[in-house]
């Protein structure tokens, strides 16, 4: 069975699969594992993984326009000691949220792994499916420090001068702190036609929700926000900067569609968000006349 | 920090542990997961693994007589053909119990682990803590099998004729394909005072129940149902018959309370159950004038 038929029958045999987080009545149910050796290692202190853990599924939640409720926590651990850190640091990550650690379980295992099941309310869920014909399409904040951080990180690369370790501390900080975009989400239940969050890159994320609404997008690529000083310090830090802003995954920035214009959208939201693009009925994704493949990381689900 | 510290720990951190699943308004929540080399090996199919990963969380709700609904399921797989089959085993399962797979999430993994988190509904939750002096003590069904079987599978024993073979593939089943009691869990809801499941052993979970109630228990050995033929089958086999029945977990046959008599209980039931002793204001249990330890295993949570 090859990875896409595995997908499709997932697809059938979890109905709600598709969204961010399944709708049951008023409720949104999500579940995300982070797995040693797969989504981190070691190096990576537990107390970040801990917090990563909640804030993945934070993002689902806020992708669907929710408000995050109730978690349930499973942890793996080969010790006491690191399962005792991740259950603290998960405590006040919670507390921090406004959301309460409902139950869990903790088992012994050779290898770590902290799979969070978040449940939120949400009256009136954004789906990815909603986005029309002629919606401007935006981004929640810029992109591509997380890939950058990433890249950085696992080259242990140290900054020339001031000004380039501080973006290289700040890339690594996006990648090892994301913050998910609960208050904006929120916000956006009334305004945006559809919503997802950029978990697996933007072009593959943007895929998703035209995939889901039966539409297609024309990107321009100048206005796609990059994170902060990328531009400036990635390519001589050996960072390719339109692969990590249009491919990077584990953003947790907000993809939207909504008809309203960006001024008028900010205002509303009280913040600056970025228009990138238009929604188009043709089916595709285009970026400055180019299609755009969706070369992200996709997950299985 | 030691294993009771961090399970006092736990409990302050988070305040919903204590009983089989975590209430929150009509909704019961709770999660299990099985880890590789840990709670099975992959000599056991992983058919029979996906399936206990639902039962043991039927298992939690039925012990609150609460009615499951939806299952998150979290997979760690090394690989995709490993994961499919649980899926596929578990939409069955599913479909079989009445509960909808909501969602979930997949992860590649150096070991395999399945985390359910299972969502039921009870409008009156049946608890630990109801139970009170003069209550009787009751087991929906023999015990001792689990245990029995678990220890047949490990030392690979051959029957030496036909009744020993029965009897050895009837503990083995026990093990592998446990049942959870949802169906007279729902029924105990305005029955029994105070409900458990026989997870981590008869003694274990008796004090689990006597703990939160603040009440102690009198158990009548002779009483206490044991798996069929274990007696009989168990010495030459080199199985300790009184730990297997007292001592043994992973039976999900439930421990509950009522002040109702046997054949009354039976009744209203509509099949058999064993009262097997007596609810006592003062603490601690006792089985047959003996004190009875907690020797089962006791899970973090």
């Amino acid at each position: 069975m090859s990875e896409r038929d595995l997908i499709a029958r997932i697809r059938e045999l979890f109905p709600r699969a598709g969204d961010d987080a399944a709708i049951i009545g008023r409720q949104l149910i999500t579940n995300d594992v982070l797995v040693e050796n797969v989504d981190f290692t070691r190096a990576i202190p537990l107390r970040l993984i801990a917090r990563k853990s909640l804030t993945i599924n934070l993002s689902d939640i806020a992708a669907m326009g929710g408000r995050p409720r109730y978690a349930i926590v499973a942890i793996g651990s080969p010790d006491e000691k690191g399962a005792a850190t991740i259950i603290e640091e998960l405590a006040i990550a919670a507390k921090e949220n406004d959301v309460e650690i409902a139950g869990g379980d903790l088992s012994r295992s050779e290898h770590l792994f902290i799979s969070v099941t978040l449940i939120g309310e949400a009256s009136q869920p954004i789906l990815r499916s909603g986005a029309r014909r002629g919606d401007r399409v935006y981004l929640s904040r810029p992109i591509g420090g997380s890939a950058a951080g990433l890249s950085l990180l696992q080259r242990g690369t140290e900054g020339a001068d001031y000004a380039e370790r501080e973006f290289i501390e700040s890339a690594k900080r996006r990648h090892l702190e994301p913050e998910a975009e609960v208050d904006l989400g929120m916000k956006l239940v009334s305004i945006a036609t559809s919503c997802i969050d950029v978990s697996d890159g933007f072009s593959t994320d943007l895929h998703h929700l035209c995939d889901a609404s039966k539409v297609g997008a024309l990107i321009d690529g100048d206005r796609i926000p990059a994170f902060q000083d990328l531009p400036r310090f990635g390519p001589r830090l050996g960072i390719n900067v339109r692969d990590a802003v249009l491919h990077g995954g584990e953003e947790y920035a907000l993809l939207f569609t909504s008809a309203l214009r960006e001024s008028e959208l900010s205002a509303r939201v009280g913040r600056p968000v970025y228009a990138v693009g238009r929604i188009t009925q043709e089916p595709g994704v285009r970026i400055n006349g180019e299609v755009l493949e969706p070369r992200g990381f996709d997950h299985f689900l």
